[in-house]
């Protein structure tokens, strides 16, 4: 049971005002987990900042009574980040979503932390601009830097880190400094950007982030192709990537997902692994890809090939893959979801993806595999019964096999989702080289060690 | 004058063997200095490591007896990055030049440090794949990652950071570590990696690089377009950027620079403000970028304006500017070159280049100015003769204005030649918030501050 402070609701709110401090029952319990199955803990107080000299006083305060300091964006995380493990304040980001500066030129835009994505495609739209890094959930911007977020479109435009040219991070001091600045190249010391992106809120407090945004493309064309096996469907994924074209979306999804779906929206897809995909760029270039990439993945072995270009008919194409989550959830009522996240070198991909899919099946429990194929990177989701220990163990004993057969393929334990509380015990296997080196620079950012504690580094 | 160390040679001897160890002074000659104008200062001994095991052993030797130790490869950084300022070990990575395996699906190679980027990617034609990072140079991998080197493709395929994906290292203390995985994605911890990259030798020292691979392109097509001002090329490339092509090149050569190749190559190019160009993709798109490239370019006011696919006309069309700095050698013989090295948010670089070339007229240095401008990322090459002070002075003020004038702007006061001994100061203005992080993570990985040191922190 975490300890708790005097004075500690009284003092945030001369902080902030009357009005955003609070430890008012419903509001501790939305800020006591996120999105994963991990149990939740209250804070003693959540707190609602305007301003970044504003979580620089929570921050003075929090350091110099040692209380515990968890920031809270969307509370979409998946591995227990904005659960406050050892109470304390949950900063939430809510009233700092102001989209501060487009600098077109530049192709750059400088957001507070609490904007969420779709927020920020919605404003850049009308330059012709937009955020490519899409994890799925609409997460703020703030906290996909804190996990280094990264999603469907990663395997063209990069994951989280390299999007991130600056950051305006409160220290657990309350010191404000800026890690970036706007050049897009630079060699200019040691790049302390890199090293707070993916820190999960335990070196520090982003309060301003500047972004890479890109051009629009011109030309999009979406698809779907079907395939007889998982292995047949990886195949052809990885000769779509030789063949260096100008893919900018590659995801996997197996039938049993494919089956959830079909259920959930009443469509017919038919139900064995199948690769959606799209393509980025000029109309002609476009044409050229999408009929080589008919070739490709004939070649190998795919039954069913449909591309789109009109724009309904490839929103409706990816809401398969998208409403895989929910159809699940609806699928399975009253049941948890657990969503393993690991990424191998891709000539490990389909037997990893076969691994899975075996466990699941030897386990008896209900779940699909889906991946970002371009990457290696693929999720299990696991529907289990958290009130029965049996059916818990099984999926907790799913996982683990994932992640121990990842990390011997030289993987790693999280591609995207982060460490959070749940992959711990396999940072230390995967970085036993490092940890003691990140434990040096948590040691010396976070010395009272209330930034995030109980998260990432044991 | 740096402290001799007593034995130092006959303990290097052991630590290796009798032949790759040596106080031989063309050998020290040789390691005492870099491609800058920076004054050489000779080593003690140079030593000639065959494994990651052997510069293990170095390392715990100096560490020992507190002697520092720089990193040698090829010698080609151009901010003193390899002057063994205090004098010491200076190990040279010629021996560990194998490319250890080419992981063809993976699209990842594993290198020792001492292997060059045009020796990989000799190696790697015949698998259809290529490492696009491309300094002009033929550095070592090792030295482009110590230093977070780029270049002219950085604008489609990014800087070095984000191509390394493992890394080991040796530490201060010759513990030998490794940083990364193969996993193209990971959320695992805080991303030493990064970290690394651009260290420039004073956290630790690379043994082998894990690197990024890419498919050969379809298709290239090079171009050259000329200006009337330095105004309308840059104007003109920055339409390219937001259209949302497929370049992968894009640099200015100023008018000037232009002479100095006529003159060098007997060719006839106009002499005035050009961009030299290249597209990658597959031959339709291609063709599709280029006439729309035409269209925006002459829009811009390009007065000139050649396309090429033809390989040897493609060749002969970059000559121009990968002959550059010889051109200006050439042209004034018995000069020292200095490179000046800043990058500015693109909507400043206009202002930025024509500022440079109003400082170096005024100055009445000759001088040229060329720039990797889909980045903002540009170079002046000014002559001066080392040996008359108020040149030397002149060129120095030069340099010291530019760079003084990008920070203004929010840029970087080195876009890719790193900090060495001569952008110190310019880091401690750049980074001031975050330079007291970098000393504590420097004291921390390298307590008895042997590796490279002077350099990048003050």
């Amino acid at each position: 049971m975490p300890v708790l402070h005097e004075n500690l609701l009284m003092e945030m709110k001369k902080l902030t005002d009357e009005k955003r401090a609070t430890s008012n029952e419903t509001v501790l319990q939305q800020h006591s987990k996120d999105e994963s199955h991990h149990t939740p803990v209250l804070p003693e107080v959540v707190v609602f900042p305007n301003s970044a000299s504003e979580v620089s006083s929570i921050l003075q305060y929090a350091s110099n009574h040692q209380i515990p300091v968890v920031p809270f964006g969307a509370g979409s995380s998946l591995e227990g980040h904005c659960i406050p493990l050892q109470g304390g304040i949950s900063i939430n980001f809510q009233n700092m979503n102001k989209i501060l500066e487009v600098r077109e030129e530049d192709f750059l835009v400088r957001v507070q932390p609490g904007v969420t994505r779709t927020q920020l495609n919605q404003s850049l739209k009308k330059y012709g601009l937009f955020f490519p890094v899409d994890p799925g959930a609409d997460a703020t911007l703030g906290g996909m830097a804190a996990t280094n977020a990264s999603g469907t479109t990663s395997v063209r435009y990069g994951i989280m880190r390299p999007q991130v040219r600056d950051l305006e991070v409160v220290l657990a001091d309350g010191s404000i400094i800026r890690t970036g600045g706007l050049a897009a190249k630079s060699s200019s010391g040691y790049h302390l950007t890199s090293l707070f992106v993916g820190s999960e809120g335990t070196l520090g407090v982003f309060t301003e982030l500047t972004l890479k945004i890109y051009g629009i493309p011109e030309a999009t064309v979406a698809g779907r192709a079907v395939f007889p096996s998982v292995k047949a469907a990886v195949d052809g994924a990885i000769s779509l990537l030789a063949s260096g074209n100008s893919l900018a979306r590659v995801e996997l999804v197996d039938e049993h997902s494919i089956r959830q779906v079909n259920r959930h929206s009443e469509t017919s897809y038919p139900e064995k692994p199948t690769l959606f995909l799209e393509f980025h760029g000029n109309p002609a270039g476009m044409k050229q890809d999408v009929a080589f990439a008919e070739e490709l993945l004939s070649a190998n072995g795919s039954e069913d090939l449909i591309f789109e270009t009109d724009s309904i008919k490839k929103a409706k194409l990816w809401e398969a893959r998208h409403h895989l989550a929910y159809a699940f959830k609806h699928g399975f009522p009253g049941r948890e979801m657990m969503l393993t996240d690991v990424c191998v070198p891709l000539s490990e991909l389909t037997d990893a993806v076969v691994y899975a899919r075996k466990l699941i099946e030897n386990e008896g429990l209900n779940g699909g595999v889906l991946g970002h194929v371009g990457d290696g990177n693929f999720h299990s989701i696991l529907m289990f019964d958290k009130n029965n220990e049996e059916e818990t163990e099984k999926a907790n004993r799913i996982n683990e096999k994932i992640v121990e057969y990842a990390l011997s393929k030289n993987g790693s334990c999280t591609g995207e989702h982060g460490i959070g509380i749940g992959k711990m015990k396999y940072l230390k296997k995967e970085h036993a080289d490092t940890l003691p080196l990140m434990k040096m620079i948590k040691k010396q950012f976070d010395p009272r060690n209330i930034l995030n504690p109980g998260k990432v580094l044991f």
